[in-house]
């Protein structure tokens, strides 16, 4: 499912007006990722601000992005919660949702458990889920780290497809060396988009390839060819406007850039806050744009 | 309301073999810990499991909690998620339960917002809360802290009553010296209990008062007749424990004595596990308890 | 030799126009410390730029410093380094100097020995220096921790007399609890003045008494005679501007303030630097002062 | 003078059993390391314990080492102290030396300078040096972090000419976009040699190509004819061994290995030690070699 899937999508959920997802803004932004480079999309993952959606909301998006998305192009919905028991029945009912390929789930955030629950907790849930799932190791989300032994004994699930790790290269190495030959491997961190698929891992899980797409798109296919200076030398680019787009609570600085663009993403729902008007200039800045280029509208294909 | 209540206790939540709330244990612990020095409650935080249950659950514990506990000591219901709209919901029902005192609101975890954010989320909540809403910072739990700046500024709602602060010593000390009159601060770290009292702080909630109650009694009590000697003596023989019910996601070290004790409070619900027998071993050790102790029955007075 | 002794001075090392050591100025200070508070000194620490002096220079200065200080107040003098070999050769010289009651003997800084590594370091160290030694431990600096459990099976060696810790509570709890009767033990950390008395350590080794002698003579004081509301709300107020003192390196913002005191205690020795304008009114600023105070002569009372 | 060189090795001093340095051991492992693919040394740095060495060894090592090693070989020699006006005395004589082409200057440990005294320090040194300085930033063992901006401003000066690093591949990134052109940027990491390439660096200062210079070099040239996917897989084998080489104080592992080799480079220098026998077998499991390997003579190529 994944061959030849080097980027990911993990893609914002727009909101209109009243504060509802916005369908047609997200059919808009999903052709936009796949012309781009995108080719495989991760929805409902804290991108797309799925602490504040309800279990219906969440639902009927899954289901409308099944029908938006080409059937070849994979679909990974997040579904994992703190709560086994909860994670446990989301995951069986989108798992059955047309169109939805895996199911994401997240190491328990909050209630910290240790390794054993967070084996026991995956194990329960790949035993029942309709499709395969993908773990979400993100320890400075989660307060506490699933750790590279854990990761590659559950590996050998073969209902646990793989694993979006935020890490060091070294765990990466690590797991890459290690892991179930069936297990595919991604970076949720941008940065290490490039140093991901050097080592073997399968790509990475983007936030910036909304607005990046056909460089990071340049980036992996400049690998390819050998053109390994052309490759780092757009990493080395990437890297500092990756960072900007983190700079304030995420997909906030994300949105922010996308509805320059004319995209319609709207804002965040609470705790998250839509940009203000100093934090867009610092935003700009930071990706060396005008200081009002985040105020007007904006070219939909930004240099580095 | 907090006059005199230095030592509060997050109590856990009881299960019985159905995995189902254990009332009548609960009761039974209530008042084990009324007799041992605890003057205060807060029921359904981290340590009571809230993760793991449901809405309707929650307010069940709560209103039978209400009941359970004199109309004297403070009761504080967690409520807080990481959802505003959602903590919004739930607060407007909590609050109106007879027998609570205070909504605890933890800074929202796994999604990460920033001060602005922060203060948006407390804002709101405050605003329609039927009772005044006590907020909890735990970094460690929430991948984000709360800034002093910000604690300072919520201070002086009226309606926020205080602030469950899981931080250094330099953070208590500015906050005690700058937080609003009305404002109330405890430490949610047991090895502060002590030094949190002495630079003016309110006292500690708890998770070691179920167990040490008497000796954390003692320890206040030996501080206000001025003879910080034993006080700190005591502190110096409870660091250790205290974190030793920590060595294992909480609360189920804690669980593991309080059922040894003949507590019956039962397992954890998932992805928490029940101690198993090396685990209840090792805790037994850092508890300065032979091998076997958390095996068998156990006095409910330990020895420091 | 310590009865009593809970207030120290890590002494700065005042330099002429010169950049030599300046003796009656050294004097001053010293009569200054002992008059506000003070009730021994450690001279040639880090805070007295030892770094910075030659070898014939240190032996210099803690002749004299020998002979300025009263026979009953300890005097212990910095001599460790990074290499065993050197060490040993000058605590042999530092220790046959008149005046020179202990040799502080830092943890290996840069080249990061291991447990093993630092125990026989000190060993050798005490085996052949004519007076006790004081080991110090600031992983802040060092690079590595010297752990607990090495800390104790030292405490057990007749001729190491102490410890100069800058780590956790905890850390000092644990130690006061296990090391040997003989022992002493003071915090390196201003902030943890009040606390490390308070479980039983004996005191502190501060920087801040140059300049807040008395507000941290005033503080132990109330804590002897029972009043720890008093001396808390002074620990809550010194703490701060402890910091302060930190803020730009040790001991630049130090000499800037005795230096607008008219103790003229000179610049720093390179790689060290002397605060700039904009450094001293942020300092000044941080300490509670008008924006100018320390571009101008000021008071030797400083208020909190 | 760095023109194709991307592999240096940090190399070790070799003592003899009178704990003296063993030139004749010295020679045969340069020689070994020339013929394994490195392609210039850095003499005295940390792996070659110059913290255990006095100035007059220094000079003597330099002398002997300039004269070991063809003159086509970049030879960087370790000066730097934490101390500016004897780091400017050794780097006026070491820089006198015949064959020393580079004074290494680390930035100041233990006393922590800020980056306005690091930039002072650096810039007085380089004033007077008779060749160039290489600076070297490595904030675990100093306590301090050279800031990127200070580098790159330090950068333009004609008399450094570059820069051993210690810190992340962000920081790496952007150092390699943003220094002086005449600048050369190697990493002191073992575990980056294929990434600071791949960014743009000019390679990596090594302790792992004593042992496995083979495997870099066959990495590097992987690398070189476009073939990405070689050179990932032998970094991935190669990181858990390069961090086995540190999992005792450096350069103690390498020698322990080097001597079983027949290297004969001896002990180290106190407060580091040899590893006893449990460690030897520790590292030869982490190494992946029989548990007595180290124990025994060794195979001078090692497999990964």
């Amino acid at each position: 499912m994944f061959k030849n899937v080097d980027l990911m999508t993990a893609i914002v959920t727009p909101f209109d007006k009243n504060n509802q997802i916005n369908y047609p803004a997200m059919k808009k932004l999903v052709d936009h990722c796949l012309k781009t480079g995108t080719r495989g999309f991760v929805v409902g993952a804290t991108t797309g601000e799925t602490p504040e959606l309800t279990d219906d909301e969440k639902v009927e998006l899954y289901t409308k992005f099944g029908q938006m998305v080409p059937s070849n192009v994979p679909v990974i919905a997040g579904v994992g919660t703190n709560n086994t028991k909860e994670s446990i029945r989301m995951t069986k009912k989108v798992g059955a949702i047309k169109g939805v390929d895996v199911c994401l789930e997240v190491v328990p955030y909050y209630n910290k458990p240790d390794q054993r629950g967070m084996f026991a907790h995956f194990t329960q849930i790949a035993a029942v889920s309709p499709v395969p799932i993908m773990m979400y190791n993100i320890p400075g989300r989660t307060g506490v780290k699933m750790a590279n032994d854990t990761i590659v004994k559950l590996s050998h699930n073969p209902n646990i497809i793989g694993l979006k790790q935020c890490g060091t290269m070294e765990d990466m190495e690590y797991l890459v060396q290690h892991c179930d030959q069936h297990f595919v491997i991604y970076s949720g961190e941008d940065p290490q988009a490039l140093f991901t698929k050097i080592v073997g891992g399968n790509g990475v899980i983007s936030v910036a390839s909304h607005i990046y797409g056909k460089q990071m798109r340049k980036m992996y296919d400049a690998l390819y060819k050998g053109d390994y200076k052309t490759a780092g030398e757009l990493q080395c680019k990437l890297t500092p406007v990756m960072g900007a787009l983190f700079m304030y609570p995420s997909p906030s600085p994300t949105k922010a850039v996308l509805n320059a663009q004319g995209f319609d993403v709207g804002g965040c729902r609470m705790p998250l806050l839509a940009l203000n008007k100093p934090e867009k200039q610092a935003l700009a800045k930071a990706l060396g744009l005008p200081q009002d280029a985040l105020l007007h509208s904006l070219s939909k294909e930004l240099k580095l």
